[in-house]
């Protein structure tokens, strides 16, 4: 059994960051399939046992039942020494992105690819809503990143990982990346070249979509 | 020359969880009024001296300007020992919360509140699909406050700061709070009930509003 039990599946950018931690780190772990789609988070057995907030990740290591993707990167990078600060200014840089992916940055780009991509509604009001929510934060973030190879700076982090997740997907969220934020699409190209780095095809499982 | 500078206004529940915070704490602590309805935070003269990333809050301390309420309020537990962890586990447990209210919690509901309180957009395919996802958020933490007092059990910390901050406004939203999410009604009451709380008018300034 490996150390690091991982409950994600294809779909989930925050499964996949977590998943990117984990392999770019060199540990021990395997990937727990979790039928989202046939509502396996929403079920009251897997909610007692994995996380109450019914979302993916969850990270199973010895006797800890992690979830947050935020925490869980925190926790890896602690752990192996990797990714993670070099001081409290650092350690307060990395938390301040973090809070950020998770609020604006995937916080809106999630479901906005999620709707374009998945459910396939088309273009609506809600869609519209959010592209232009992600369009706000990314902006901030393609600034921060015009004189920096990656969020802290030179050295590449866990705000990297937390914040690249989503942006190794194709789905079509009408949002020309390369044209509007070349900064941002520098910045994941950058990720994809660092040691270990792998697509997220080829860390998470496909599972049925219906 | 207060110790501590928060920078914000009356309308964001962000800036108020800090608030909360410094007021709760009993530090010394002073409020900068932000124009944020004439675009303060937009400037790019404000964005390069307090926060790249154009939102409040953010807190002055001597020489660390900080952004990201979440992260605040961790680093002032720290500092004055209250509301904060007192091992490992209630630390990951804290910011587990935190981020789930950054994601979700008020994640949802800031934008919800904004569009039915303040922008009074009416009643649109954008206000209903953010009303169902807090729905999503809060009925997770109904169910998680069902049988504790505060996030942690029996004693409030930061996560609840965090969490209550935009419930102590009372814009309509369409939902009604005591009737479907009876934990989290009582909830906000108890946390109005600690010492030195005081109602988001009583700790920040009103801006104009054009």
């Amino acid at each position: 059994m490996a150390e690091f039990k991982l409950h994600g599946f294809f779909e989930s950018g925050n499964a996949y960051k977590v998943a990117m931690m984990l392999e770019m780190t060199g540990v021990d772990w395997e990937v727990i399939p979790v039928r989202f789609f046939q509502g396996e988070t929403r079920e009251h057995n897997w909610r007692d046992k994995f996380n109450e907030l019914g979302e993916v990740p969850v990270l199973q290591h010895k006797e800890e039942t992690l979830s947050q993707s935020g925490l869980i990167l925190d926790y890896l990078a602690a752990l192996t020494g990797k990714f993670g600060a070099n001081s409290p200014t650092e350690q307060r840089e990395i938390w301040r992105w973090i809070l950020f992916d998770n609020h604006k940055f995937t916080g809106n780009f999630a479901p906005l690819r999620y709707l374009c991509g998945i459910a396939e509604t088309g273009e609506t009001p809600v869609t519209e809503f959010l592209r232009q929510r992600v369009r706000g934060a990314w902006s901030a973030a393609d600034k921060h990143l015009a004189n920096r190879s990656f969020i802290l700076g030179q050295r590449p982090s866990i705000a990297d990982l937390s914040m690249t997740g989503y942006l190794f997907y194709n789905d079509a969220t009408g949002i020309d990346r390369s044209g509007e934020f070349p900064n941002i699409e520098r910045w994941v190209q950058r990720v994809a070249s660092l040691p270990r780095w792998q697509p997220p095809e080829a860390l998470l499982p496909s599972v049925p979509r219906t």
